[in-house]
């Protein structure tokens, strides 16, 4: 399959042998109080748009997976995503009875969906990240499926608008024959400072690391085989026979794909990269999702009821969702978060530390907040 | 009555003839949302002491007025102004009609306390003000209750402690024989502008107005008459038969009393200040509410329960009286007022300022939130 014609093409039709993998992990803890523990952010609306951020992110791949979608997450969520799921079959939804890190996630998907299709192709996208360009972003999936057809981990490199200092980049390097934008990935860098971010921008060759990879499922575990043999083998010996994951689970090798296998396929040569000019956000924080909501014209983004909210000379991010009025006077970049038994006031500038009030209030004996 | 021995004395004793009048009026608009039009700030525990504004005033002048105490409000307010004040008589709560400004407030209540004691002398005091040092409060009225026997209108005039521009200043003038501390009032004077305000301290003849006045009722009714002859008439005949009120109570004049009494009485030499050293606090908006709160190690002064409370590297004031917890970082002299159905945010810098909120919540549909 060539990805030129593809990436032209709009309602693009379903890969019969594509399968989407949903790590739903992680509780947001950088949007407290919006996101809990018990209710991560994920499973929350954050956009606006009438869906949640799982559902729509199964919108997105759904003209390309069909129902061939597999949810991974913990097991105090997952009666949360089948009711938030319900076109998904419950068997659909794997339930981590720990957090083990994403390559268990990821691999243990991987295995279950190797059972029954062996030849299958998966796709794995973070329940909890925004993409607007939905036809876009398909495109490149469907060229990242081609790619990986040559038995390539296949990454999507998101084209940088500003020199972030918060995502990890993907550097690119000779372009894959027969394909129209692939590349080798040269390797994977880890958050760089502001100064290098600058220069990786300077440069042309960097992406942003989204944490989507594209990979048919054997070629997935047979490279963990390599590196993580038993890794590799717990999650298939648990797909082989479900009643063995209460003891198999929490012996398995607690590391992040990127460590697992990506960094060390790139290193041997066996990873590419599809570059995605997509507009992309991981909703990580008050700024970044702040930048996904319509700003009024007096400057203040809000999520929720605008009727709630009265703002004089202020700008910055408002989300009344406790069902209470929302004042804001004479405050620049301000962050004021409503909520039915917790209200949070910060910057934009300090959104990326809100984790030290879940801290304080863990700490501060009151973790029934967190 | 010499005034200089009674004020070293502590537990003054009553002073027989002696009626403290508490007008309680206004909204408190600059306090919202803890302040609303139908439960005005008079009506709140502020200070976190146990009581509310008004209990507070009525407490402060006690010793001095047992139980010869008239309160003045908006027949909105009466009855819970009764339920606050169980020691009153039901009739010493004058409900007024509407809102006919101060004069017509305090010369009401002047008439009804003229009938029965004619020898009266009242001394006036908001109902929303705080003045922590009780005593010295009590020793200053005492001194201005000797020198209103000689027929002078007197004012309590606050030494001021910092140039301030949000109130009237009054001008000192020779000192009275006979008194401690009093003199005679060279002039009132309308708010200043910062530099006006600081010469005003430079002189160290000008005190705060607090709008504080003792005199004889008699002496209040009958320099009304001269100068509002209507107005005096009116309200001694709503006290000769109080079933005229409802008719006769539109009809008065509608003016300050500052301007009615205070101004041309000093003009004619009729008006005495005794200064007071005590500290006063009008509570006019969060900025001077947050002076009156002890200020945690972190900077943030909590109204309510500090256990509602999270802070990092956040100073100002915050008060949590809707039950729900507020977590503020990373943000300098903030305002957050939680309050069951509305929140502010602000800063105290922009305290005064907070009337525009509610300003716009009528203009905007909101008028059962002020």
């Amino acid at each position: 399959m060539a990805a030129a014609p593809v990436a032209k093409v709009t309602g693009m039709s379903s890969i019969p042998d594509f399968w989407a993998v949903i790590p739903a992990g992680g509780s947001g803890t950088r949007l407290w109080p919006l996101s809990r523990a018990g209710h991560p952010k994920f499973l929350h609306d954050l956009t606006g748009e009438g869906h949640t951020l799982i559902q729509g992110t199964v919108d997105r791949v759904a003209p390309l997976a069909a129902d061939r979608v597999v949810v991974v997450t913990g097991v105090a969520h997952a009666e949360a995503v089948r009711a938030q799921l319900p076109g998904l079959t419950p068997d659909r939804v794997l339930a981590e009875p720990s957090p083990r890190d994403s390559m268990a996630a990821i691999a243990w998907a991987a295995a279950v969906i190797e059972r029954e299709d062996p030849e299958a192709m998966i796709g794995s996208f973070a329940a909890d990240h925004v993409i607007p360009d939905g036809e876009a972003f398909r495109a490149c999936v469907a060229e990242a499926v081609a790619v990986a057809r040559e038995d390539y981990v296949v990454t999507i490199g998101v084209e940088p608008t500003f020199p972030a200092t918060s995502f990890g980049y993907i550097q690119m390097g000779q372009a894959l024959d027969g394909h129209a934008t692939a590349a080798r990935v040269r390797q994977f860098v880890e958050k760089p400072d502001a100064s290098r971010a600058a220069n990786y921008l300077a440069t042309g060759e960097f992406r942003w690391n989204a944490g989507m990879f594209v990979v048919k499922a054997t070629v997935l575990l047979d490279l963990l085989t390599r590196w993580h043999p038993e890794l590799a083998a717990g999650v298939r010996a648990i797909a082989a026979d479900p009643s063995t994951l209460a003891q198999r689970w929490p012996e398995l090798t607690r590391i992040a794909i990127d460590h697992a296998i990506a960094e060390p396929a790139a290193d041997i040569g066996r990873v590419a990269v599809v570059p995605g000019a997509f507009t992309w956000n991981d909703v990580g924080d008050f700024a970044t999702l702040r930048e996904l909501l319509p700003t009024a014209d007096d400057g203040v983004a809000v999520l929720g009821d605008p009727a709630l909210v009265t703002t004089i000379d202020a700008s910055g991010f408002v989300a009344p969702r406790g069902g209470r009025h929302v004042a804001v006077l004479g405050l620049t970049d301000v962050v004021v978060v409503d909520t039915g038994d917790a209200v949070l006031v910060t910057t934009v500038e300090r959104a990326q530390d809100v984790k030290a009030v879940v801290d304080a209030l863990k700490a501060g004996g009151r973790p029934d907040l967190t």
